[in-house]
């Protein structure tokens, strides 16, 4: 599909479809803005009475226009919509902007007349935002377009904004104007029946007058496709996300541990993150991050300097910073010994730069230029309080004329002062952003680091391992057959090793006789694991037993267990035991794969074993994996450090703990009927530092799998 | 001594020693402060030419006065300010202010003329603010001092307000004032030589004027003093602190683990937790949060209703209400059917009420009138945006007229609307508070409920067992005697064991024979672990054995270990190997004691064996401990799910865990030179569910230790 929104963005002409001459109507409104706003192309109203219209002649029927048309922006009553739209297809019309409200969110019916629009949109050749939306805006002076019925005109800037929702979109227009952040395009998708935010990105990727994207959303409507564009496109510019929703996910219980976790905003924002978007979780700090990106430039490390006249904020700022996880720059020798050169005695030169009180304005010129030229310094705060004589926006002045030959470094103002500073920069040009506290700058420059390390990140690859496709499907082939969804132990373990996963040495067996031999040729000790088509949680009901030194104590065992089941009438589903070699470590990793009815399969790695629940040490991601992501999955976990070797422990072998998230990913990636895959616990070996899978759940959708693995069934099971 | 500080907060009348002519000084300055805020009291400006200053007569000397001088605001040169305070004396003044700089913060001779200050201070029986400070403010209309040379006159209100930065203080005095957030009484204690925050939280406990006390602090000079004020006084009314500096803190690397987890701002943290301090990590949030106090009353329980015109917003603040832990309040269904009685059908009546962009003003004020007189709802945020033809302050004024009327439930506005609106506010009577943004009013509803809390949080009460003291003091009598501060892990258990904390059985064995005996007594399976004066990691060096099953095996492990030490150089340290029953079980905890240098003792509780350092699931507290602090500790780590029980595992007898914290807190308080104590683990059992303590480590300060202990060593060894 064309992703060329130019008609509808950058129209040369434009119809309003229920322009009116009646105040406070949108129809009206709408009208108003296009003009006060000075569009750069010709407005045509179209009203079927006709007449003037915000002193343009109205013309009945777009069909009745004389001129070509690129856009109609449409605001009649819904279901005049579709034969509106017939009128624009004759007419020639490409783009459409629909604001009139009426369809998918009021139920069925309005569902029914949004399916047929979007039909008539795509065989028309059309591209259409909306419906029930508040509009589209351009401010670029070539456009100058204001198509939306917000309070405020538009603000001039460099931001590319997309919200889903109407009226907060508007509300985020006010305070964006409010905030001295200028916008260049503004697409309110409302429903989003054809352009959506992955159009939208899309669109902007090359558009130079977008600098950055700023999107609000309740929802993402093609996970897989956003995960490509966004990972692309925000390595160019950077894209900042505000997803609303996070606290009603996830109420459907999932029977594995996997599942469990692993709610829909874990799964959103694995996508985010993998993808490179940054993610905010209030719109506060969404327009304070959007500051920070319209005003500087991305830094080449993580040291930063303070500069400032009072020592307590400056306090504040080093305890911020190290606490998002920068550096305090060690400033040089050389700097210290100019800044001496002209501090006062009582000043400190050490970051934080304390130029005390009194310091005047020559001082922060003088500081700012020499700490600015510091090769070990590669992000500056300047933060200043209120003394008397200066005037705050004269200090901001200054640091602003040092800044301006300084393009290559960030630099954030914070003047803990008045208000009315901060409105009076609102209507000056400045290039650097200011904050009133310290916190809101160290969290810019967190963005800013965040940033730089995305850029740098190498892309990584997917491995492709030589896996034995044939075993895996004939097992799970074998338990489908049989009418199970989920497969027993022995075939989760069976799998995974087919797939080259390290298991360890098992055996299944049936009687004491069978148990004996098995635990005699791998060799004690042992553990004996029940394995059942109907008991999933075995600890719970003794069905592990560990450590088995000999014969004799594993008949003993088995005995027991037998017993135990038989007492508890679980006795039926009992396939038999699993005999297997004892991994001795005490450093049980967990991993596995959830699937996520919108955002499909995740992988999950963490802390397993008894703690997975409680400590909730576990990192999700968008299947499927490169190398990159594994490693950084395995690096994010509190758990690396016990991996790393914690107290004395072997450390693990890292790369091959790697492999078996790829391998996993490459599995769920062949077979994407996968529903659930858990491995609990992926054992730390003491002696080896492998990861090595001693216990496995697997769980497909039963009907999917059928037919992927073209079953016919024919047992009535289904 | 007397903790009134009238003379200083309240005075009839007031010496400026040092007051001046000259413009832009601090000497003119105050002057002019005072009389620009009307001091309801007599002004006496002193200057050893006299003259006329500000238009009132100057004197020589404070001596020349004819009238009686409750305060006297000192700015001369550091040099005359003891001077100064013998003329005060003589005059007998009793409240001194001393602004001037100079002294503490300059160096030694600086703390040296500091020294003599105090000495003066406190022989003249005067109460002293600074010196280096700020000044001090009453907005009282019966007193109306403005003592301070901030840039703006201070806004009347409810807060008192301690700075310990003076720069800072006047900075934060600014943004209250833009803010619209009055106070009763500011103090700038500067270098705190006499008044600090504690004298300010005692003298404020029942001034009815300050309704909520805040602090901005580097340091605590008291941390008991501290505890046992704002324990009793934030019961009363809400102590709001920032505690800056939390970074810088704790690079001595300790040797125990619980003293590596514990610096010094863990410390600070857990002091102003256990004492009812609401702690904000930002001025913002301390601002936001102070907001919330002064406008709202502490509400009756957790259960938030949302009542917006937009989606968006309403879920934001949804997602925010959850991850702060509070409550969706579930309204009734009367409340239900009484809003579909008015709301159209596009409307939601379910929390969040939503009810849509169109909501006139009338709405606002029906559905806040029928939500708060709901008795499922604790705490109302209302969210208005935009919306054409309705003006945001008219929204405001009538749902401050329904909140009038219901003076007892707290109601946030969430306004997202231009920074006009808020300057507008700022000149009128507010009854509630307002926000731009639903995170914000979700925050302090949070606090709110925090203080909520808090007030009915019991007592407490710290029981008093029955111990083996004699026991005690002679095992580490032994050790102080061996010239070891460091105790033995045997000498560690048995001190465990005299403090009746539940410690395995075990016994010291010194070569192959005594081994085999005490295992034999014990019985299998057991624990061999080596026990030396020079080894203190014991697990790194293969010093520990478990599981060991017999007597042939116990023979076999104890040779090897011989072995193993003797290769590694090892050997000569070695005391013997303890043999211990072993205690089965695969939860791990942590518990202990560190000493802070400045806090003193802290008891450490949370996940331990090797998860401790990687983890960091632990908490703190200073001692000494009450049984409702011990039971909060537990409560509050991750790890306590495992206790209660997490996958099949038998839960842990948390009294009995309670109690070995509240032993522990026993006899470090009995015992105040221990300097670090660990349990590491403290096994919970898996057949009793008991905490056990199988190893422990003690350090003490070896010559506190010996001087409480009356130990006379002749030894030479000290």
């Amino acid at each position: 599909m064309e992703q060329n929104l130019d008609k509808i963005m950058k129209p040369k002409s434009i119809a309003v479809v229920g322009a009116s001459t009646k105040e406070h109507t949108i129809g009206s409104d709408i009208m108003k803005r296009l003009q006060e706003y000075n569009f750069n192309g010709k407005i045509f109203p179209i009203n079927p009475k006709g007449g003037i219209i915000e002193g343009l002649q109205a013309y009945t029927s777009v069909l009745e226009v004389p001129e070509e048309i690129d856009l109609a922006i449409i605001v009649v009553n819904a279901k005049f919509v579709l034969a509106t739209i017939d009128q624009c297809h004759e007419k020639g019309i490409k783009g459409l902007c629909v604001i009139t409200a009426g369809f998918k969110e009021t139920g069925k019916e309005g569902a029914e007349l949004e399916k047929q629009l979007l039909e008539k949109v795509r065989s028309y050749g059309m591209r259409c935002v909306g419906p029930n939306c508040l509009g589209v805006v351009n401010t670029d002076p070539e456009v100058r377009m204001d198509g939306c019925f917000a309070e405020s005109l538009p603000e001039r800037g460099h931001i590319g904004f997309v919200s889903q929702s109407g009226a907060l979109g508007g509300g985020i227009l006010n305070i964006l104007k409010d905030l001295n952040l200028g916008f260049a395009q503004f697409i309110s998708i409302g429903n989003q029946a054809d352009v959506n935010a992955e159009t939208a990105l899309e669109y902007w990727e090359n558009e130079k007058d977008v600098e950055q994207i700023l999107l609000y959303m309740e929802s993402i409507q093609n996970p897989a496709n956003f995960r490509k564009l966004a990972t692309r496109i925000s390595k160019k510019k950077p894209i900042l996300a505000l997803k609303a929703g996070r606290s009603a996910a996830g109420a459907s219980a999932a029977s594995s541990h996997t599942g469990s976790l692993a709610g829909a905003d874990k799964a959103a924002n694995a996508l985010l993150m993998q993808s490179g978007v940054i993610r905010e979780y209030s719109l506060k700090d969404l327009f304070s991050t959007a500051k920070v990106f319209a005003n500087c430039p991305i830094p080449q490390g993580d040291r930063v300097a303070i500069i400032t006249n009072s020592g307590g904020p400056g306090i504040m700022a080093t305890d911020a910073v190290c606490e998002y996880g920068m550096q305090i720059a060690k400033i040089t020798d050389e700097t210290k010994e100019k800044l001496r050169s002209f501090l006062p005695a009582a000043a400190s030169v050490k970051n934080p730069i304390d130029m005390i009180a009194s310091a005047p304005i020559e001082h922060y010129k003088q500081t700012l230029e020499t700490v600015i030229a510091d090769e070990n310094v590669d992000m500056i705060m300047v933060i200043y309080l209120p003394f008397l004589g200066l005037k705050d926006i004269d200090v901001a002045k200054a640091v602003m004329e040092i800044k301006a030959e300084h393009p290559e470094k960030p630099v954030i103002g914070v003047f803990m002062t008045k208000s009315e500073f901060f409105t009076a920069l609102s209507e000056m040009d400045v290039n650097m952003p200011f904050f009133m506290y310290a916190e809101e700058a160290a969290d810019g420059f967190k963005r800013l680091n965040q940033q730089r390390l995305w850029i740098n990140r190498p892309e990584g690859k997917t491995p492709c391992y030589d896996v034995d496709r044939n075993k895996a499907e004939a097992i799970m082939k074998s338990a489908l057959m049989d009418g199970r969804a989920q497969l027993t132990t022995l075939e989760s373990i069976d799998l995974l090793a087919a797939y080259g996963i390290r298991a360890c040495k098992y055996g299944l067996a049936k009687n004491e006789e069978e148990v004996a031999e098995l635990g005699n040729s791998i060799g004690y000790p042992v553990v004996m694991k029940m394995t059942s088509k109907t008991t999933s949680h075995k600890t719970d009901v003794g069905g592990v037993r560990v450590n088995i030194q000999s014969e004799e104590q594993l008949r003993a065992e088995y005995k027991d267990l037998i017993e135990k089941l038989t007492e508890k009438g679980l006795i039926d589903g009992l396939e038999g035991v699993i005999i297997q070699e004892m991994v001795k470590g005490n450093r049980e990793m967990v991993c596995g794969i959830a699937t996520d009815p919108q955002y499909g399969p995740m992988m999950m790695f963490g802390l397993g074993g008894v703690f997975i629940e409680t400590m909730k040490d576990v990192t999700f991601r968008i299947a499927h994996l490169t190398d990159v992501d594994a490693e950084e999955m395995i690096k994010s976990v509190k758990a690396y450090g016990l991996l790393k070797g914690a107290r004395g422990t072997k450390p693990a072998q890292m790369e091959q703990i790697q492999e078996t998230l790829l391998r996993l990913s490459q599995l769920v990636n062949d077979y994407k009927f996968i529903d659930e895959l858990d491995i609990n616990p992926l054992l730390i070996s003491e002696k080896t530092g492998e990861g090595i899978a001693v216990d496995g759940r697997i769980k497909v959708r039963m009907e999917e799998a059928k037919k992927a693995l073209n079953i016919n069934c024919t047992c009535g099971c289904c």
